[in-house]
């Protein structure tokens, strides 16, 4: 008797989800750990998202969902909620505190973008948090599109989806041959350098190209050599020893100077 | 024999140093240890500070060294220097990849200073790395006076120490209680605030104080009644999702503000 009860309830998704004998598996587990990795991500085009309130910017976004586990029963309309105890959380969650909930999306389909407006590019920006902070500046100043290097972070890196908030689904991101991108486009190109022209005399257009390097080695002299402008934050006061600002402050100074 | 060489040893600080017996003792770990909680800071005056561009920075300023240990002789000229093994680093080390030096300083006594110039006052921000950033930025944009509630994440936090790169060497950092010292001031305040005016169209004074609040409830209340102008970044775009941007990116911008 009981064999044809679990057969039923593996054959009925809509009956599985509220099952009591329904929690997490150890597939599931596994591919949630594996998630934490980059070829793991690439290969089944899902990636981690945690937290009540980010979750839910996902799921009123253009992101597709895959599997939701959650310790609330507020999430229990949606076809793929998986109830998990707090214990079960703390094992897929790569949180110190986890909130709540962790859900799987899909990782969409690249497409072709065309430029337009203010583009933030980044050249090797290698910091999980940088790259979520850069994100999250990107959405508030009204920058559409970001373009990254293949050697920048991955977007969906967990760290980067956390640090954005959100911001991550109202911005295009795309992961490209960096030179090759810079050479074909027309459209102004500035780039941050540390002795390029003082940003706050410098004529920014609204319509251009803000390149950002990495964060020990600044940009790469194939780089250096397409762009148009070289900008720089000035120091003040004497702190010659103060050796630059950190890519994510610098990268919101100069989007505050291009927007004002 | 050896009996009386340990003795010479033990009472020659000068050749101890130089002694291959000489290592990490179990008090010198437990004390190390011991820093990494606030606590323990305050009562023993002392703070750690890793790595050998920080710690460089530390040993050309005013802190007074404790003491040090390193995997390199490069620092043996020094009194206070212990040779320690890579393992006998990481095992004191707060970093991933410890990097060849870690010193113990003196935490300074506090002074009475004047308040002069752009000031920068902190309403309980609690993430040490935005702690390290904004002292960082306060050392770019030549505020020498960083005044913080006492809820504020205290700065000799290794965290704090290693984000702010040095930068600590040259700023004046004082905790007290925010409201008493911003009654008492008369220069201009200056509160950063979501419903504030916009700070692209705001005069803002050379002489001044700006006050920036926790990373989740922002200003007190009993601050926010003493101040004289509040202000915001405005947004860009339709992003009326994104909450706000984190501490240190406003510092960033707004600290560019002041001083462009």
């Amino acid at each position: 008797m009981s064999f044809f009860w679990f057969l039923f309830v593996d054959l009925n998704n809509t009956i599985i989800k509220y099952n009591e004998f329904m929690s997490l598996s150890k597939n599931q587990l596994k591919l949630i750990t594996r998630l934490q990795q980059k070829k793991y991500r690439q290969k089944h085009k899902l990636f981690v998202v945690e937290g009540i309130k980010v979750v839910e910017e996902f799921l009123h976004s253009s992101y597709e969902l895959e599997m939701l586990f959650s310790t609330e029963n507020s999430f229990s309309h949606l076809d793929t909620f998986i109830e998990v105890s707090d214990q079960e959380l703390k094992k897929i969650s790569s949180l110190k505190t986890p909130n709540k909930v962790l859900a799987i999306f899909k990782i969409p389909e690249k497409k072709f973008i065309k430029p337009s407006g203010l583009i933030v590019a980044l050249d090797g920006v290698n910091n999980p948090g940088n790259l979520g902070t850069i994100i999250r500046l990107c959405d508030w100043f009204g920058v559409k599109q970001l373009i990254c290097s293949n050697e920048t972070v991955d977007c969906y890196n967990t760290k980067v989806v956390q640090a954005s908030m959100g911001s991550l689904t109202r911005i295009e991101i795309s992961y490209t041959d960096l030179q090759e991108y810079l050479s074909c486009i027309s459209i102004p190109k500035f780039i941050a350098d540390m002795e390029g022209e003082n940003i706050y005399k410098t004529k920014l257009d609204s319509e251009a190209v803000l390149v950002m390097g990495n964060e020990s080695n600044g940009i790469s002299d194939s780089i250096m050599d397409i762009v148009d402008t070289k900008v720089s934050i000035p120091r003040f006061g004497n702190c010659q020893q103060t050796e630059s600002l950190n890519v994510a402050t610098a990268t919101a100074i100069m989007l505050s100077e291009f927007r004002r």
